[in-house]
């Protein structure tokens, strides 16, 4: 147990580019307020953050809602302290699954008791919002899940219709939107939403550690109108409102720094602007696909389905996906992510979240892919990719 | 919903000295750490950091057990994460409560429908282990829960006695250690402890969002007995030590910068040395204490049971505590902590926790503590604070 301090070298990662399903590149004012001065959780000048904080989160989800706020956790704790508040035992539960996340709400609610419904779908398709009215339809269900962008394979899910359909049986409709705020429309009071919640490290170009979440009026009265308490009190919504809220109760010791950090990443993305942010996004993502479409590789969604942050390419036959994934690490500084799932070993997953959604970072990935694969032998077309994505930028300037 | 970024002051919170509860002043190596280049949750550079991290956790926590990582949470997330993995619906579970946070371990049992039964103390006092035991004693008992070091009160817990006895019925002891980690001795092997759990930001001088725990092979063999899934899924340690261990199976996104943090906190404490910095926290405590009776006022746990990094300082009669924490702050810049439960209003909590545990901070404090008390009018000696304090560093360089 004794420790030489000189065994361990000075901090210093590798500089990468961040492409995968996230954690996406950082802004750089981001980093630089994560160290700005550490002051205490009921400290006047931070509890003025937190009501800032509200405000930029609530623009950002496009809500009115009063319980709007960041839970202390990475964006699996938003998923778990939604399901825990909104949840008591013996509760039906319509969780529309189409990837790895909408099984994670499936398997959180089971274990909170629930009796779990789930409408699925193949890895890389959408669900028709028509079967999940079908399996909520005349039940008494006490909340519908659906993964707005399901970061496991690319999909996008529409969920105004599954909204609906959950509001006809009076039940809850919990959207998950780690991957899609700051990156494609997100209306949580357009779509009638009930719960939602984030991850600080995708499209919102700051490290992992925090969930923004946001309860609407009828989420609270459900959580007033509980029979039980939650089950965990960390997460216990009620309790941290009170926090959140005027009251200002101390409830945990609030993670300072990174809150710092997600109200600076919210002001980075209200000065470009909200749409001009989400039309970046859907750009780079055209220029992405031109490129790789331009090898003769293919995306494994759906045109109409595909997320512009998240793009599951295809790994040609008797390409080695690993191999490629580590040359582009070792040879590029490039991260990519593998495919989960049924698509583990089929698909890359190309991020373009955030920060990371730039021209720049879309030329560098081409040469590199393009570099990569035709030095592992994969029979794709060479020397076409950059023109591809070029006649996007010239279009969409 | 519309922002205008130009409303938003940029960032710059106040440079305070803060003497509370915790946070603690953050180590400028660790503000630096914290900015550092963000990488993958499963980049092998990441994982080597996770590798080194944990070997410095086992050092801090004086403990082999392979199961030692930071929970993706406060240290409240720690406390809730050992106690939903340890524990089933209508396990029999004591806790020995001698302040709040006593307190929330019995809530959190309690939420898990645990059979929860209390052994308390007034706030300010220890509990006498026997009364433990007695409470034990022939009774199938699953977990008995203590608190080592009080932040509510500034109480230090023997912790050994209560371990043993809770291995005479084959029950787990659970040490909640956020206070005591890195300021106090805490020895997790020697005392025979199952499951400890503490936070970044006491006296690791790192700020808050992590909290560092450890599970004895009893605790995993109970966890591998369970007959039912733990409720929570984002605690799941069966499944996070599948991540943190060789299998390095995706469970959650990491907060990459916290641990970098985490990871840098630990080097700077044993670069110092683990016996120095406890030697320091000691010192310091020595000298502010003696200042603090040299003004005439008055520590109000028993000398035997002090935590040198938690002071909990009597108000005198007559005195408006809040008026003196609100000048502190305002005019000093300075940080120190209300009382909470049965000391709200009856005491000022001083913390002398990690980096805050320096000679020139006892200094300022005692400067600044002096000035405000005297301007609000509180019966004190003035003018010998300095002197006594000095008294000790120069028996104790």
């Amino acid at each position: 147990m004794v420790i030489d301090p000189q065994a361990f070298a000075p901090l210093a990662p590798p500089v990468r580019l961040l492409m995968g399903p996230g954690p996406s590149l950082v802004h750089p004012r981001v980093s630089q307020a994560l160290s700005a001065p550490t002051v205490g959780h009921l400290d006047p000048a931070f509890l003025a953050i937190m009501d800032e904080l509200q405000v930029l989160l609530r623009a950002a989800f496009r809500t009115q809602n009063a319980l709007t706020f960041a839970v202390s956790g990475t964006g699996s704790a938003g998923m778990e302290a939604c399901l825990v508040n909104a949840l008591e035992p013996g509760d039906r539960v319509v969780i529309a699954q189409h990837g790895v996340f909408g099984g994670r709400m499936a398997e959180i609610a089971a274990r909170l008791g629930c009796d779990v419904v789930k409408v699925e779908a193949e890895f890389g398709d959408a669900i028709d919002p028509e079967r999940v009215r079908r399996a909520i339809a005349g039940k008494r269900t006490r909340l519908v899940g659906v993964v707005h962008a399901e970061t496991s394979t690319g999909v996008r899910q529409a969920v105004p219709d599954i909204a609906s359909a959950a509001h006809e049986v009076d039940a809850l409709c919990l959207m998950d939107c780690v991957t899609s705020l700051g990156g494609i429309p997100v209306e949580v009071d357009g779509w009638q939403v009930d719960l939602a919640f984030s991850g600080t490290q995708k499209c919102l170009s700051c490290p992992p550690g925090l969930s923004p979440v946001t309860f609407s009026a009828r989420a609270v009265d459900a959580l007033r109108a509980r029979r039980s308490k939650p089950s965990s009190w960390y997460f216990d919504a009620g309790m941290l409102l009170q926090y959140w809220g005027s009251d200002r109760v101390y409830h945990h010791t609030a993670p300072i720094n990174m809150l710092y950090a997600l109200r600076e990443a919210l002001l980075v993305l209200f000065e470009e602007g909200l749409e001009r942010v989400i039309a970046r996004h859907m750009r780079e993502h055209r220029a992405l696909v031109a490129g790789i479409e331009a090898m003769g590789l293919a995306i494994a969604v759906a045109p109409e389905n595909r997320l512009p942050q998240l793009n599951p390419v295809r790994v040609p036959q008797g390409v080695d996906e690993t191999a490629v994934r580590r040359a582009l690490l070792e040879r590029h500084d490039i991260e990519i992510g593998a495919g989960l799932g049924s698509f583990k070993g089929k698909v890359w997953r190309v991020g373009l979240m955030g920060h990371t959604a730039r021209r720049e970072h879309v030329t560098t990935f081409l040469g590199a892919f393009e570099e990569v694969l035709g030095a592992l032998g994969a029979p794709i077309e060479r020397g076409r990719a950059l023109a591809a994505a070029e006649a996007i930028w010239s279009r969409e300037p």
